[in-house]
């Protein structure tokens, strides 16, 4: 029942989130980014992100405008069991079509609750229900289907909102035949890492480059607790040579302030580089409570070079544990020069690394002083016997200071392993 | 300038972010999560979250839908000093005016700098640039001014994109105006966590209770890693009586399902909980690398109770700081029950805390094997002399599982405090 219509270029899509939850603010939405992360790499162009609730009417509303700005609607949520979810019966409507029972997709289901040891009850039951007419994709991780609709040369598709079934049916089905319908136009970008420098000050710094740019092509800034990230982009295969003729301006412009190329995350270069000396790590926290280790360890494969961590809260752990003496810490104050260096110090000898990243500070909302106020960060790297201390102010609030300070202990590593 | 309208009932906003780097999955779009969740206890409705890039001709066709079904836009994005950002020259064509400069807006920018010790550059100085006839309202924490428009009975307020400067847009100044002009329709809800039972199964044993519910009055379902968030809730003061039985309906229906009532993240319910007993915590982590104290610390005022972590992601950390005897993990592996247990006792006693969280697990993509596939989680927590261990299969993605073994490490302890 697949129809092929001409392929075309510049193919537009508009992702459309769908969810009472999302309207709300119960949950952030994390799908609409990998979305169009991953379909940006294969050279599609996302026109628009639009999150409705859980209302057929808005829901309608909203299919009509993403048709008259975009070829593909790929729609997430709204398809499960509960009577709340109403995505389904609202594109039966849409479409001027209705449910019937579908024999794969109930096959589909007991092989997904079979490998879990479940029984299927007479709600999940119900998710074998489709609309007629469109075609059926079996999600092999979960229990609702990927319906794929086709209409007057347009696309929509509606897929789960749980991220790990969208994202297994975009990588393995939908992404695929979007591949097979249309020929996107090539997206091309260079991104770079660049710290020790303001959005505006490099953009001062850039001014000239971005006024000589040629056209087609665009320079975007995203800066990011403590760190700026730049976008050299254009659309089109023809604009390759001079991508890369700016590429390299751009590089001997930024110079010492380039961290590093591409969009990979700072946890995600310090490893590499950690690899590549054959280096092993450890972290000493205080301040980011354990955050940096998260950050390292969400990396795959980080067991590699990463070994462990002491998070020492309180003054007592920080004494006990990782040997920092009581008078230091009552002459000093806990964020300070000597403790971080004491901290870095055992953490390597302890967990026998060869570097080592420790932190202190106040990440508040309480604790600062007049003489350190909240967002005041020591932080020592430690590679072999080289050390590095140095004092930071991150911000005024918990969640930056947090973040920030991770960044910042990662890059000071990273850049001691230059 | 200000022009006051009529109040007026069932006020609805559209939340409009701008930025390239959001339609190409640069970075997760936050900010509208956090606004929805703010207004919506102000009683206001989210009627829907568009996104869009810095593009003129999109900006403006964002605004004309928005301003068809909503009576407030709230615009997030584009208004850095940088030349990607457009929204500022956009809204100066949409609403037929021009910039002018705008003493007072360099004066708090002014202020801004130097609190920072910055000196103020051209492009910075740029931002003292306004559209005439708008409110200008100054942004205390950054240089971009908050932008106000009224048109036909209509409001838009533009604001940057930089979550901690929107936030303190959101909270000083917009919200109680935005009050000032409307009246909101008072949002109730009720929200309940529940652990223990899928979704479906849940909706099963509550589906009499779903078709028996007052009319006005919905229930909504969000499963999150392993526990789902019930929402009970209706628009209008009116509902209230009726909510309050149907929420005691709905507690005794859950019964020991029922963790806790309203929205609170797990690791605040797990601080309350401690701090209410006096007792202190420490985690051991292997699998989740420090998540879990991450999560703990995230919390304002965690110090309290938590004391700090041990995360023994090799073997030999397990073995040297948290004495696991190495013929233990010989015989049973890292993943096992003798393991944890031993780093539950030892980091409780190193640290000299009250309770422990102990996690050991194959957080994937590789280290899986037939008996113990990825996903396979051993959890004990301790409490005192009070010690419960439990085997878990969190799933097949390492993000997803890093995420799940937290939520049931600390619902673990959590339960055990009851």
């Amino acid at each position: 029942m697949r129809r092929y219509f001409g392929r075309k270029a510049k193919m537009k899509i508009e992702i459309i989130t769908i969810g009472d939850e999302l309207l709300i603010g119960q949950i952030v939405d994390t799908n609409s980014a990998w979305m169009a992360r991953e379909l940006t790499e294969y050279g599609f162009e996302i026109v628009a992100i639009t999150t409705v609730g859980d209302n057929a009417q808005m829901i309608e509303h909203a299919l009509n405008i993403g048709f008259g700005r975009a070829d593909v609607l790929l729609l997430t949520g709204g398809v499960g069991p509960t009577k709340d979810d109403i995505t389904k019966n609202t594109l039966c409507r849409y479409f001027h079509t209705q449910l019937v029972f579908n024999e794969e997709v109930l096959n589909t289901i007991h092989a997904v609750f079979s490998h879990k040891n479940l029984d299927i009850n007479e709600l999940t039951r119900s998710q074998a229900f489709v609309p007629e007419g469109c075609t059926v994709i079996p999600n092999k991780v979960g229990t609702a289907p990927i319906l794929w609709f086709e209409r007057d040369g347009k696309i929509l598709v509606s897929m789960p909102g749980v991220p790990f079934e969208m994202k297994t049916a975009m990588i393995e089905e939908i992404i695929p035949r979007l591949q097979q319908h249309f020929r996107a136009e090539t997206y091309l970008k260079r991104s770079f890492l660049v710290s020790d420098i303001s959005e505006s000050a490099l953009a001062i710094k850039l001014s000239d480059f971005e006024k000589e740019l040629p056209k087609g092509l665009s320079l975007a800034y995203l800066p990011s607790f403590g760190i700026v990230r730049l976008r050299l982009w254009a659309r089109g295969k023809e604009h390759a040579v001079l991508l890369q003729q700016q590429a390299e301006k751009l590089i001997s412009i930024l110079g010492d302030l380039l961290v590093a190329e591409g969009d990979a995350p700072l946890e995600e270069l310090l490893g590499n580089a950690l690899r590549k000396k054959r280096f092993t790590v450890s972290t000493a926290e205080s301040c980011t409570g354990g955050y940096i280790a998260h950050r390292i360890t969400s990396v795959a494969g980080a067991s590699d070079y990463f070994k462990g961590s002491i998070v020492a809260y309180s003054n007592e752990v920080k004494s006990d544990l990782l040997h920092v003496a009581a008078d230091v810490l009552e002459k000093h104050g806990a964020v300070s020069r000597p403790v971080v260096e004491q901290m870095a110090s055992s953490v390597a000898s302890l967990l026998e690394t060869d570097c080592s990243i420790a932190v202190s500070g106040i990440a508040g909302p309480s604790g600062g002083t007049d003489e350190k106020p909240v967002g005041t960060v020591w932080i020592c790297t430690r590679c072999n016997t080289a050390i590095l201390s140095k004092l930071y102010y991150t911000g005024t609030i918990r969640e930056e200071n947090i973040s920030r300070t991770a960044n910042m202990g990662m890059l000071q590593l990273l850049k001691m392993l230059k």
